[in-house]
């Protein structure tokens, strides 16, 4: 037990803080380190109020003779870090799960024009696992390097996997109509998300581009195995702290296709998608706290089109739970260890 | 000043409680009479304390003949109150906006299939003006029946009508992603709208059939002039008290289409419809209280969709304002008379 | 109409903006101009979108030539900032209402204290008006300067007035424990006040000591007509945008005193307190966006002491609204001008 | 491990579910059953989607004969059905702990008063341990019947104990102004609970009187050894979930009485109580989920009154936990099995 020592590059995040949550709960896993370079010498409980009683740590300024001396290290740091960071890290054997963007696109160019810089590394791109396990289970076991999915990309590709892997929707009209709570956007000090703004509020974002859409785009393509995708993607902020609501709607190319069916045998095995039963609604409140992706599939009205609302709690299977996940799969731990804490209600 | 003599039938709901707040501080009118079975003989300003200081009114039981005193009568009733009362004022020359859906649909059998009974006054449907100004304004001055559009049908007619109208978008794959606040599913003692279980999440509901589904149809068919127009429509709750978001979107058939300046053009001389700069994203607390539709619109990443943002307050545009501006232009007032208050920011 | 010329220091805040939205609606007001140092020459509308099409008005640099082209300037600015700013604009002969702290303080070594730096206008101070009208009513024609209460000291007030006028307490153990809404901080990028850290959360602040206790204890003073009043007052911070509710506790010497009568006389002409019915619990909702104080008047059990409610919208009552009151009184306007709008249900 | 047999009787409310919460993760429990007569036959998890894929218990009739199975029988029923069931159950040995209200207070009468019934089991009200660990934790591995405190109490009595216990405060005036959530309500379809009526507001209930004062009462004579005790008790309901803050003020008898200091020294060796360090101010939200109470303590300016500032979830420490912590300690586990779940961040 506690066999798996860990650290945190970028502690004082929204999603840094939820995997301290997570690991220090984590029966396999020794917490060595959380890194802040703002932070350094303040301890989590300070910073974190809700910490106090359950950590003694201190964060400690990034030092990578320090992080090479563990089993896996997390980053959950803004974009451009671990692509600078991690790889001296690899290079000394350690595994790295990064929860950033910085190694999510496969294409360095296709990085370079939504993230508004070069991509700095790009030799591992090829040798990143994309951590979606419903997708890349098998490959986790031997991964050094793991790019932890988006709150979006996570919710949208788990409920579009069934229809493109099966190939029963056409591809030229996806669109994902998302909803995200305010934690989406991170720890920032922005008007716009302070509570008097963000509160009795909802508004589209980005409509007419995101850099969530390339991520999407890339593993609808993978799951349909075609590069012809064409996908819609709007998010938008809800007034609520944490989850993700996601509608996805395509076109069935038979129109008699029993899609309760598809998903349910396509997630049978699925430890963290949860198929409900027919004319279900998944609330966002449902997974609250969790790492379950929970999803029910209609037909709409008039149109026939299939319907597919999927819902995640962003900071778990859209983030720190998932990274998880990730790192459990590659240390061959069970697969749920860590992450059975059950959803309150209310 | 003052010379509308006006009545509310059914004033414990929350469209009714508005028109009460509008016609109370509408310059042209006098509130006669606001009638409630379950609370007659208790005053207004007790069952709402927010009415306290404003309004000496009582409410009252609903008689025919007191009713028929007035120049105008306003249902705020559930389903199938209007279609039985409201007949009885019609033939005393008493004019009725309909607050309720059952005027709304021409078609008395398809009202028959989506509210549950037959129509028991099918004979003035034909008779009836649908009350969405910015399409019917011309008919109103002499409109003896007017059915107010529901909350997302207003926002979501809105958003497409320069769309449907000028042609320039493909009527098969029309598609509203429609999230409404709580208070429009009204003043309910239901379990999933109390505080605890509506806070903090986001859910769809009705996604495989809802009852705005064939009154937007209705409007969408007219708009273009064609009935081959195919919707889907899915409702979203959201954690908060008023505002729809309507997220719309529809495939172009001229690419190069200036939808900004289409939709610029088409409202330019509507007093509460604002087409906003392009690349906003409106906020429904933009027109919170406010009678105001603001639209948005945008071109889509991947697909060159285009994405409309169309926000109302569901009790004001989408409710109570538009049944005031709708009785503004029956009865000859400046549209905007009781209509001006300013959103309050925060 | 319209008769009255105003200008706004300081107007993207939110009392600034409040003002805004009640000095566009007010009958006999002209607002001449709102100013800001950093988004001069952007629109209101640009910055607020809640104002789009409701005022024309661009943000301009304070200028004190043009300023002085009033009838009235408003202090919507920091404190420290009308105290240097104001004096010019009073030896023009402009009346000036301030609702900054400026000048709330009649004793500038007490301010000196509490603020942070010397008082740089200490001359004005005894010339000064406190601008709560249920107590200097009779002074505010004749006013120059009036300084505008706090939101918290306005609620406090109100509810002990009463009971401190009348003698019937205890002057020795006076306590407040009040509750604000998050824009009672202003608007500020502080992570606390952030969606995700100020929601589904209460705290107090200040307990060992805040701002508003030395102008509360004067106000009491006052209205006790003596100095040796004790209070305790605790404020604390709740998640929701407007309100502030004041709950009073006090000793009385009289056991049998009908307090409820006491507080009905006290009140029996003033047109924006409400003493609400015997047993009554006032909620913040019911003054959102309202002029009105509302109070009810309890005994506790066990300890008899009297418990007053007091709730005021902190940015109507408390601020913006209780200026516009003073500016009526100034001006000869009617009292309630500019004032009547309906607190919107729910 | 899982050595305890562990039965709910009614699951359907909120009490209920946060101990199937808990329980389901407790590492030495074994969850039997859950009783409803309303929903005997349903699934938790079709009741609760939350649930959904971590238990797969049904609803049952509550049946005495199969109850008696258990090792303890927690109740989580209204007023009145654990004093007419629990002594069956108690007759056969079971251990029960109620989290109502029915064993609560030691006299019959006082209870009958303010429950509005006659107590129909009084001879177990003497040989019931009131189950606040941090006072009775020696009595709890002996007992058979735990009356589980309420959440205000909970939260009241942690924060007075010190200073009552130690005597250093005057009896004669203390006060509680206490704030909670909307679950503490429970889950009833009241009007008043409703999210449009309970968001964005505050306000004061039972101000003459609540249920809990004479709880309350009772704890506070215990923990001063003296019958003159005078408590004002004032509760709010505050637009949160979960969370209850008391706010305590008493009158220090000795000025330069060290209370920091008299706090740490009293909860030094409690698992569940944090004394946060000087100037400290805890959130709600710093506890939520979890069993701890954070207590902070300040002198008020002006009076110097002491100033307790007491935080607890309402579900867990103020009920379900508490319960777990009682079970713990009457069935000799550690003090915190089950109960170390860390409060989320944000």
């Amino acid at each position: 037990m506690a066999s798996i020592r860990a650290a945190i590059v970028g502690g004082t995040g929204y999603t840094g803080v939820e995997l301290v949550r997570l690991l220090l709960g984590h029966p396999e896993v020794s917490l060595q380190a959380v890194t802040s370079r703002g932070e350094a010498g303040i301890a989590l409980s300070a910073f974190f109020p809700g910490l106090a009683g359950f950590t003694d740590l201190v964060f400690s300024e990034p030092d990578v003779g320090q992080l090479a001396e563990n089993d896996v290290v997390f980053f959950a740091t803004p974009s451009g870090v671990a692509m600078r960071m991690a790889p001296a890290l690899l290079e000394r054997g350690v595994r790295v799960i990064d929860l950033s963007a910085d190694f999510r696109l496969r294409d360095a160019g296709e990085w370079a024009q939504w993230y508004g810089e070069e991509h700095v590394c790009p030799e591992w791109l090829g040798r990143t696992v994309y951590g979606l396990p419903e997708v890349y289970r098998g490959r986790l076991p031997d991964a050094q390097l793991v790019a932890n999915p988006g709150c979006y990309p996570t919710a949208v590709q788990l409920g579009f996997l069934p229809l493109l892997s099966s190939g029963v929707v056409a591809l030229s009209d996806l669109l994902a109509d998302a909803k995200s709570g305010v934690s989406g956007a991170g720890r920032n000090q922005r008007q716009d998300l302070s509570f008097c703004e963000a509160t009795e509020s909802v508004r589209a974002y980005g409509a007419s581009g995101h850099r969530h859409w390339p991520e999407i785009n890339q593993g609808l393509r993978d799951a349909a195995g075609r590069a012809d995708v064409v996908l819609t993607f709007v998010p938008h902020l809800m007034p609520m702290i944490r989850g993700i609501h996601a509608t996805l709607y395509a076109t069935l190319q038979k129109t008699d296709e029993d899609v309760q069916v598809l998903f349910e045998q396509f997630f049978s095995d699925e430890p963290f998608v949860d198929v409900m039963p027919a004319g279900s609604h998944p609330e966002t409140r449902s997974v609250r706290g969790a790492n379950t992706c929970r999803i029910a599939v209609h037909r709409a009205t008039g149109s026939g089109r299939v319907v597919v609302l999927s819902v995640v709690d962003n900071l778990v299977k859209g983030a720190a739970g998932q990274a998880v996940q990730n790192m459990n799969l590659m240390f061959g731990c069970a697969e749920t260890a860590g992450l059975q804490s059950i959803p309150p209600t209310p």
